[in-house]
């Protein structure tokens, strides 16, 4: 069966239809799916999906569950090896940032999603899903996946999605740091605010900081980390959910 | 380098730390490591963390964040195989139930990390620190990863982690469902609860169901789907959520 797919003897069997996607896969992967089946299921959206028996629906969603997974790891390892010496607070709020619908969409658009989309659901395309392309992508990042390897989808999504698209210096300016944006916010509204170091667990040699953020002089909210910094960061972050202070 | 490694030239420098370290390593991945200083690393908890230059600690948190990732890709892809015919729900569900602090602590103590743990902290091993065991399974995932690659990493996870540890008909079985939840909510309060159709978008034939979650014939929280059970299970999930109906 493999021996059969890398010699694409599937290949001659294609209709003009699956032969539309098998190229236009090529032009968004880089080469030539070996098993067609895959990408087919990749485009099939909920709404448009069959019924194989009752209550079980062939669609793409299942794919999206692990494409998103495969995605989250890659991006993960990505900033793991371009910052060797940021704290995982850093790289796991820079990967949000990278792997979140809205980014995830545009992409999708980017390079080339809507047109492959349209021709799989014969026109029928809504306008009413958002996150379609992005939810199509990490369907699409699936079955590459269980195509051709975690090696190969790996590369796929460094060379032809993060490098190409995504503006990392932009993002990495962006990246939430809330202790400024309480500070901020308390200029604005003119608060008195200030971090207090209520405890310190020093029990062997294992450091916990209980930090207190008071307003005004009253104590607001509180947060605990292995740091003084983190403290405050877990302090300021609970406070900014607490006033609702969007980003 | 690589050849080196492989040759285990470096096996001759270790001392004798090293050596127990690289033995209580085979023992538990099956295999000698190639570059140890990964593991040695995968022990350092951030409370004995070796500040490298200002503000710069070395600790496992980073490979703690690399290891969670591989694992959540790894346990997707397991349960995508294991579940032909089940929907992403399902599978984003029994995931997180596999993956969680408290698991992970406990597979991290029977798989005999917390000798490790002991030896590499010289016996300053903290009693305050509850996921311990759990934040260094996921290092120890990671230096796996980058050590030997994804794919021995996944066999280590399916074979050496879930098969034997992890309890699946007994996970799947217990597995939230948030309708039968509330359902046993308003029986055991005597409250009335219904729910209620508010809309069906049929645009395009991408289906919308909007469903509303009635409690004593007041509107309780709205949900949304593309099937009628998604938008109730999604109404209930809202629902549990308001009522801090815990599992």
């Amino acid at each position: 069966m493999k021996l059969l797919r890398l010699l694409r003897v599937q290949e001659l069997t294609y209709n003009q239809k699956e032969k539309r996607l098998a190229s236009a896969i090529k032009n968004i992967v880089g080469s030539k799916p070996l098993n067609l089946s895959l990408y087919t299921l990749a485009f099939r959206h909920v709404s448009v999906s069959k019924e194989i028996k009752s209550g079980v629906k062939i669609s793409n969603e299942r794919l999206e569950y692990l494409g998103d997974a495969v995605l989250g790891t890659v991006v993960a390892e990505y900033l793991f090896q371009k910052f060797p010496y940021r704290d995982e607070g850093f790289l796991t709020e820079t990967r949000s940032r990278i792997v979140n619908r809205e980014s995830l969409n545009q992409v999708g658009q980017k390079i080339g999603l809507p047109k492959i989309v349209e021709s799989e659901m014969d026109g029928r395309v809504p306008n009413s899903f958002k996150s379609l392309y992005g939810d199509t992508l990490e369907a699409l990042i699936g079955a590459i996946y269980l195509d051709r390897g975690y090696y190969f989808c790996k590369k796929f999504i460094n060379k032809r999605l993060i490098n190409p698209f995504f503006d990392l210096d932009n993002i990495i300016a962006t990246t939430t740091n809330f202790k400024s944006k309480i500070i901020e916010w308390s200029q604005k509204d003119n608060k008195e605010i200030d971090f207090e170091l209520k405890s310190l667990d020093n029990n062997q040699r294992f450091k916990e900081f209980t930090v207190c953020l008071n307003i005004d002089g009253s104590s607001f909210s509180e947060g605990k980390g292995p740091t003084k910094k983190k403290a405050e960061q877990e302090a300021a972050r609970i406070a900014c959910e607490k006033l609702q202070i969007t980003f």
